[in-house]
């Protein structure tokens, strides 16, 4: 027998808001275009029912201070996101339903490669090269809330400068339709994070920049890009 | 503080041939199109630099005797795929760094929700709900082998009557090779599964169908879809 060696076998955790728990990450779903004004500027027509893309569990970087530049790519993208974090599992799920997996929200930020987001794109290939790599989702611990989520502004700067602005009443699909249509193509589970779409204002980060987002009443995220 | 509950921390494991010991699955990385005639009767051209797509660790299914047939789907596939286990991490590597990694190989099947796949290809959309749902990668138990696999035929039969084979050496990028391309675009770690691509053959399933899959020198695995 060959000996081998293992990574700790535990999964990754997000800290909990004004407590010692952590949250132990599962699996990362994260829906597309979920904000109007963000679907047209990538070229979609907003009434398009959601669509969904992942990361690796491991890909979460909890509190960030500095998150690494990304190899393979020279158009690093921010995409500010609420984020919920499910307590309890469910499939086929009616909006009433799904918002009771709610256990709380954070602060996400989708980093994407974009420049390989476009070359799949163009294939029509998938797109986990440009979503789903390592340290792509820097996310802010979680403040429990049950049901949904502040109704307040969502933003992010990078170096001061505001980019990104939104409101979580714009979302085209609310998080609970989020969650629930996610449950019709898979059956969630406590652990499981859900990225939900982000307002306009992508744009690029590079290496030194500072980027600063947040989600009114539900908290902060800010790392430097090394 | 709310309560609330979480699965158990431990990440899914596969079992490890004539060991007591276990696989934890950190990742699951696969790669497509990487026999020619599986390419060309998916419409690639085979000679393209080979691309990647994920499924979440626990969408694992070790050596499982049922697989329940998805939701959201009339007309699943099967997929018949050699499965490198990585034992040590590394990025940017050459191949001859890369088949270094390699703890075992396994037999494993690529599920796939054929009708959802066509559908995102022809928007150009993510593939996640195409190929990361639940229990969509049947495995075997892994066998523990240093450096290359062995170099036989793969194969898959449904309800006794072919569907599936090809060589291991027709790969059009072989293990070493889809290895080496993965560290260019992720740190890969111990943990991690690399589905290598199917041969050509691929088909539908239904409720009732008995699938066996083999890869000489490797394993055999068969489950029936319920």
């Amino acid at each position: 027998m060959m000996t081998y060696t293992f990574p700790p076998p535990a999964r990754p955790v997000v800290p909990v808001e004004g407590s010692s728990d952590v949250f132990p990450v599962r699996r990362i779903l994260c829906v597309g275009r979920n904000y109007a004004a963000h679907a047209r500027e990538m070229g979609d027509d907003a009434r398009d029912p959601p669509f969904f893309f992942a990361k690796p569990a491991d890909a979460v970087a909890p509190l960030p201070t500095t998150v690494p530049y990304p190899s393979a790519t020279s158009d690093l993208h921010h995409e500010i996101e609420l984020v919920a974090a499910l307590k309890a599992g469910g499939e086929n799920l009616t909006p009433e339903q799904a918002i009771d997996l709610v256990f709380g929200y954070a602060v996400g930020v989708d980093l994407t490669r974009r420049d390989l987001q476009a070359a799949a794109k163009a294939k029509s290939h998938p797109w986990e090269a440009a979503k789903a790599f390592d340290a792509s989702a820097p996310i802010s611990a979680i403040r429990p809330i049950s049901g949904p989520p502040p109704q307040g502004a969502i933003f992010l700067s990078v170096n001061g400068v505001e980019r990104q602005r939104g409101q979580i009443a714009d979302m085209i699909w609310n998080v609970a339709e989020v969650i629930a249509q996610a449950s019709q193509l898979w059956r969630l589970e406590a652990g499981d994070l859900i990225f939900t779409g982000t307002p306009e204002g992508v744009g690029a980060i590079v290496r030194g920049d500072r980027v600063e987002g947040e989600v009114e009443g539900v908290g902060k995220l800010s790392f430097t890009v090394v």
